[in-house]
């Protein structure tokens, strides 16, 4: 990586709980005025100076005396774990029991809440915590909508493009910006190899859409997928830890002509897979027909559904139509029957949806999936902008994560036209992280305007490299700063280049702070003896001190 | 420019009024299947293969005929109009007296609405038609809830950086993506010049500041600014074609102390100037004191009021603050005094509003100040990424567009950090036209959606040339998919890099409706019919046509 995994002026710390191992990573920016500030932190290990990675060892294994210390694994004889016969193993499983794992009081210490609030939300199905027995170097998070809004950035190769290191690098890339958990969408060769590559070496939660892999094992025909192909790679997946599955189980054969009459059809590939299959065959959607073995598989090791909405909408004339709800309906049935095996489930979301047709989605969602989490591609709110589907998404994405989506997939610049480089996997994350916390601002998650208000307290006090770390993007607002003013001065200065030194915004009223402190006066009552007394005074005190702040307003 | 001025596969067309002169410049991009999709056009005589620009003449005196044909207006001894003595020459005075323009019908045209609408919209205040007389080569345009979304660009020189000619580019470069109008925000040297040149060379409405250059004539001190000053810089902007003005008449001096607990106080340059100026005298700030009689030299030229929001919020902590909103009420009470002398009014507001506080502001502000129309600098829906500030207030913008507001004032990736360089210039405006063109999906303006319509088809059409010239930024749009797929070939094929070969989406609805059209029925009945027939059929004709659409998608 060109940048270093940490970012600048910040400093990782851990927040130790009761019991051994859970130690929450955090990031502490140190700012010249006032306390740190502390941000969550998805880096993982490689925001820990004393870390060493190594590609092919991979990550410390956090959760391995976890997992074990239960004793309710076994090993395979392929060397991984498995739940042991008649168990269940699954958070929900434990959370609906009363216990509280140690995931739970990981994640209580990352969300700043109590463990039993966690367990309770992961209990009646409102969160989700995915994390495979078998990806012990995941950092333990929480999927819900009263919990911080996360999101998702997609990566994988391709038929032609990109390496296994490739992809790693891309998992790193992401979750250093702040990716909450990478799916890998690997159609290519060396589909099993990038996936290990990948888990072996993430911090976060990995998912996949195990149909793509099945299609691989039947030479990339639809029409001969079978369910013992598409289970043997469910094991596959299973056993090698990825954390949840993108299951289109709600494709159902009667639903197909509902999308006769699109501007755009079927747009899920997953979606378009089993909606050809389904007319191939004459016969309901093998995923729907097999839920109940499914479940069990993913029983097994935690692995968490995300069943995939694989009738979304493509476009803005097919947003919330029949086909697209009915679909949501069965995943609604799907939900229930899955926990009834106390697997965890959230529920895929749209797509490309008008402004004012987002909430409805959400409400729908939340009323017939009962209320498990919801996770939305976007939605982009126009189709106009190939290019920029980063903002015309993010613009719905905040929205959606406003009303109540848990997880927000990311959508990038090259959407619609190409593969994402490791540019376009930037822009998408710091574009949904935009997202993601405005809505958490918006939603009056308690902390979460804690980090605008030090940013804003920075800008005020003119601290200018306060503002640069505790930006999003702390190099490119250092950079975008010294495109106009490089020298160092400049950054000490209550001066900057949108105004020039004759003009003025906020000074004005440090002016007038200032003018309170001298008379030990608090601010108000300063104001009101300041506007009794006579011009004079505060003219000439005031005149020669015109500076500027770095607003380019009206 | 190193663009040509039309955009690709574009071609200037222009819809002839009734009456001479009237001839409405649009864009027509021709597609390879189906009418050309015609669409609003900002861009002026650039975009006219047969106009020859020249700086120094500038651009054709369009409405030199329909000005001086009403026979109200005068030459000054600076060979500048102004009414004559006794004359109201605003258009909302036209439009009260039931008089329809060249103006508004050349808008009833842009608009695609009646010419009856236009004039009773203006009449009543709900939209404004800012159009100076002493500024004839701007092509008319309205703002209002009832229209289009509009988009304003700010330019402008500072005490240090960029020449008269490099903002005329700005100008040219923004009205190119499709700014409606430009900001003048000039504070340096040659402030007249540089406004002279923008005045000449452009074909949207162009507004300024006053204040700034009021600052200037009295050596930048804000305590030394008089309403004299100010009263000579409103005529000499008013006799140059200024189109609006920012006003910053509702920052009371009793409004001052509420702005002392902020966490970062007053952040409108003119606000700031005025409230230093009030505190200094402890006097009420003359611009309030005046208004009277500056609206009496707007109405003499048609300049339009931009009530300024000298007390907006500059930070997620301080929105809907009670400076604010008491700034709001007399925004109310001198839209109402405007109105009394047929001057047009439109009220700025915030800023920096979390999202869930957005709507507030539009409901009270189309509520206190009876319907003007709204003009929003964003607002930022967080304060913790600077350097991306298109895109946090690009959200806010596009549901505060929603909302009502009718107007958008751009930010660019600079805010806060540095001057807009040529290419944030490009960034701020495609952020705005998407937050602009998604409020005015979601209002349900007739006629927005066939874009996305027309996008969305050649998409699923795979029509890759169509994609990439509808695309509100065509360079971008085939850059980005020549990145992966550079060949020609690949924009002719079914075929595309994001999911190589073997995986398709859209196509599978394809096959569904190639097989209904060799059967000759509608593709209802053919889904029908082909569920009922034997399985094997399909699965013979549609197993070997495996392509891709191009969706990076679960």
């Amino acid at each position: 990586m060109s940048l270093k995994s940490i970012q600048p002026a910040s400093r990782r710390i851990y927040v130790q709980g009761t019991r051994p191992g859970v130690r929450v990573p955090m990031r502490e920016v140190l700012i010249q005025a006032g306390p740190p500030v502390c941000l969550y932190d998805t880096s993982g290990p490689y925001a820990d100076p004393s870390f060493i990675p190594d590609l092919k060892r991979g990550l410390p294994r956090l959760r391995n005396d976890w997992i074990s210390g239960r004793g309710d694994v076994e090993t395979t004889p392929r060397g991984t774990l498995k739940a042991m016969p008649g168990k269940n193993i699954t958070q929900m499983h434990y959370a609906r029991r009363g216990r509280i794992t140690q995931e739970m009081e990981f994640v209580a210490i990352r969300e700043d809440v109590s463990p039993e609030f966690i367990r309770d939300e992961i209990a009646c199905g409102r969160a989700i915590l995915p994390a495979n027995i078998n990806h012990p170097e995941l950092e333990p998070m929480i999927i819900g909508r009263n919990f911080l809004v996360k999101i998702n950035a997609n990566i994988g190769n391709s038929a032609v493009v990109s390496s296994m290191e490739e992809e790693v690098e891309k998992m790193k890339w992401a979750t250093r910006w702040g990716a909450d958990t990478v799916m890998d969408l690997s159609t290519g060769k060396r589909i099993h190899e990038t996936r290990e590559g990948i888990l072996r070496n993430s911090p976060v939660p990995v998912g996949t859409v195990p149909m793509y892999q099945a299609l691989e094992k039947v030479g990339g025909k639809a029409e001969e997928l079978t369910w013992e192909a598409y289970r043997d790679t469910l094991i596959e997946q299973a056993e090698q830890g990825v954390d949840y599955f993108t299951v289109h189980a709600g494709v159902l054969l009667r639903y197909v002509p509902l999308t006769a009459q699109r501007l755009t059809g079927i747009v899920s590939r997953g979606g378009s897979m089993m909606a050809k299959w389904c007319l191939a065959h004459h016969r309901e959607n093998f995923l729907y027909a097999y839920f109940q073995e499914i479940c069990e598989i993913m029983a097994a090791y935690n692995v968490s559904f995300s069943l995939g909405d694989g009738l979304r909408p493509g476009c803005i004339a097919d947003a919330n139509d029949a086909a697209q709800f009915a679909e949501l309906e069965t995943l609604g049935e799907l939900t229930r029957i899955a926990w009834e095996h106390d697997v965890q489930v959230m529920i895929e979301g749209p797509g490309h949806v008008p402004m004012h047709l987002i909430q409805e989605n959400v409400d729908r969602q939340l009323r017939v999936c009962h209320e498990a989490p919801f996770y939305t591609l976007g939605p982009l709110t126009t189709d106009v902008a190939p290019g920029y589907d980063h903002i015309t998404s993010a613009i719905g994405a905040a929205m959606i994560g406003w009303f109540g989506t848990a997880m927000l997939c990311y959508v990038t610049p090259k959407e619609h036209l190409g593969l994402p480089n490791r540019k376009d996997v930037k822009d998408g994350v710091i574009a949904y992280k935009i997202a993601a916390h405005a809505a958490d601002l918006a939603k009056g998650h308690p902390g979460a305007r804690a980090w605008d208000d030090a940013l804003s307290r920075a800008r005020f006090d003119f601290r200018w490299e306060d503002q640069f770390n505790l930006a999003l993007d702390p190099e490119t607002a250092r950079e975008f700063h010294d495109e106009t003013l490089p020298a160092e001065a400049a950054k000490m200065a209550h001066f900057c280049s949108m105004c020039g030194p004759q003009f003025c915004s906020m000074k004005i009223t440090q002016d007038i702070r200032d003018y309170a402190t001298r008379h030990h006066l608090d601010e108000t009552a300063a104001l009101e003896k300041g506007l009794a007394e006579k011009a004079g005074e505060f003219r000439q005190k005031g005149a020669d001190i015109y500076v500027t702040v770095g607003k380019r307003d009206r």
